[in-house]
């Protein structure tokens, strides 16, 4: 038996809406830690891995581990379908093939069960290792969403480079080139406007603008993005989501080599 | 010589926008009671009752009772063209075969005529009986038009049940089912917030979400929505217009037999 | 050498909304006087004349006479791009065959270059002398956008008319006809809500609405509209742009002749 209620159920909502794009059928794995997602993008390029602990859910019972196969697009249709301030209820009995979502409004005027069939997915896990990260730039998501989308007027894929002063976008298509260059900068009113660049070394990678967009998705969630780059691994790109969790995409980089032996 | 001024011009452009995707052409009747229509959708499944008194008017003055024939869509373009606070005054020579709406800014800054062409429809006037209803929901216009409109994303027909707790509305579809509670709630800030139960006995009625989506088309008319239920009977889901009158919308139940038989 | 400073980059967002539709490729023109362009639309009907003067850009440098090849949809993708607080600078070396437009946030933490390979354009400068007008009308923007709008749902052309009490736009089409009075009004609290009639001798012109609404793109950059008129002269749309110039559109009047001859 499985019952998770989310008080703030809009983060469910937009969780969904984050990775719907992405991401067609996965499984949601819940166990005692949380209820948890981790899924390539349809043409296996992308990784999405999704965390919500178990602590952040008002009630929160799962008696035993269970992965429940869903398609992404139905899941968003009836989560589209709960009022932005409604409770959000998960709830499954074992061995059942369907999952319930309950919605309540907040003075418990409206109450909606949506009952969605579950499906059968393959799937393996992978561990992703903690690694130490060349760079890591934090910035405001809108940002990082409002510059993936003007360099995508411009070019297929983003150059982004770092170096002590900031981190630089830039792009080159048919109609000319963009470099989009934001400082670091620690002292703002507000956090959320921060930009905070860690830096070991200087790296400069290249990235297909097309999945960085699907990523900005989630910005909703948070006012913050998170970017860790190395040379030798995937770019993470992690929004967090309030005291719950985190959602973070992986994208590995585009090889100079392999631009060259196309041409 | 017919002469109508509606000082709340937005009203006449929100009846349009209630009723110009369900009804392609219609007459306009008017007497010396008021300006009234009656109508069938395009496919004659369902029918639409408008009536604005002449009490309600500004001026009313209509010499003696006129048919005119209006395409609905032409009308809504027209209307259209007002200004949310405009003043709308129809007018029609006896046998002119053309309507004028003119539309004076608050200021009387901007005066503009538009004349339309009527059209010859036929039409019977169905005699409407006062029915007695087994029951009666009056629940505010947003709620029902966002329930309609989140049900319709999981199947295409509604079941309506009233008890005495609440009114469930329920579909279901490939993807799973849904099921939304609405409980009665006579105690809230704003009147317009209520939903109230008045019932005979329990009725449980399944209608095509398709007509209740057209019908919520008149939402912006009303903060109330009321909706008769009768086994025997088509629903009728009313907007009231403020001081004036009403639109309504009947819409026959569909049968379980020949659900049944289709099957 | 060529570096102009526009602090209020969003002028130069609004202007180029205000011409793309209309003109596909032009020459943009820089002397020490001010940046402008004369462009023909690409059915060439429309004439539009631009001028930023020089003493409205922060910083001017202009060492010679340049005339720089621009697609415009281009120089609008890239020109989205920059904020509505950005400051923009339009950059260009001597005989380069690219201009860079760079995109400053207010408080400098984001810094854009857009580079933008320039064509070669044949145009020739049309001396537009200075005329008298029979009726010059100035009234809101706003007004005169919506206007054109709602004729457009009833006709293809407008017929101007100005008497000493007021401008009257009429047109006529399938399912009806229309006309729109606004009367001389100098007594508003706003003067940007002003109808200003200056007459030597009544007018009644008729032009296409096509054209028209493409004029009224421009109607973010100004309150206020003026529309010269007289029977042997194209018709002036002028829209200023505070403190540094204007944007000009001339059509031609539709002849009755020509309209007789068709028929």
């Amino acid at each position: 038996m499985l019952e998770l209620r989310l008080v703030q159920g809009s983060l469910l909502k937009k969780v969904l809406e984050a990775i719907r794009e992405l991401v067609t059928d996965a499984n949601f794995d819940c166990s005692a830690t949380g209820f948890s997602l981790q899924a390539m993008d349809s043409s296996h390029v992308a990784l999405v891995a999704l965390l919500l602990r178990s602590e952040g859910f008002e009630h929160y019972r799962c008696d035993r581990n269970m992965s429940m196969g869903m398609n992404l697009q139905n899941m968003a249709k009836m989560l589209r379908c709960a009022g932005n301030d409604d409770i959000i209820t998960i709830k499954a009995d074992d061995g059942s093939d369907t999952v319930t979502f309950m919605f309540e409004s907040p003075n418990q005027d409206k109450i909606a069960d949506f009952e969605m069939k579950l499906m059968d997915i393959d799937s393996e896990h992978l561990g992703i290792p903690d690694s130490e990260y060349q760079a890591i730039v934090r910035m405001p998501s809108a940002e990082f969403l409002r510059i993936c989308k003007d360099l995508s007027t411009i070019g297929d894929t983003v150059i982004i480079s770092v170096t002590k002063e900031g981190v630089k976008f830039s792009t080159a298509g048919d109609i000319g080139t963009a470099n989009i260059v934001c400082r670091q900068n620690k002292t703002v009113d507000k956090p959320e406007d921060a930009t905070i660049i860690e830096m070991q070394e200087p790296v400069s990678l290249t990235f297909a603008l097309r999945y960085m967009n699907s990523f900005t998705k989630a910005s909703p969630l948070s006012d913050q993005v998170t970017i860790s780059l190395s040379s030798e691994l995937p770019v993470v790109v992690e929004y967090k989501i309030a005291e719950m969790g985190y959602i973070r995409f992986y994208l590995a980089p585009k090889i100079e080599e392999d631009e060259d032996m196309k041409s």
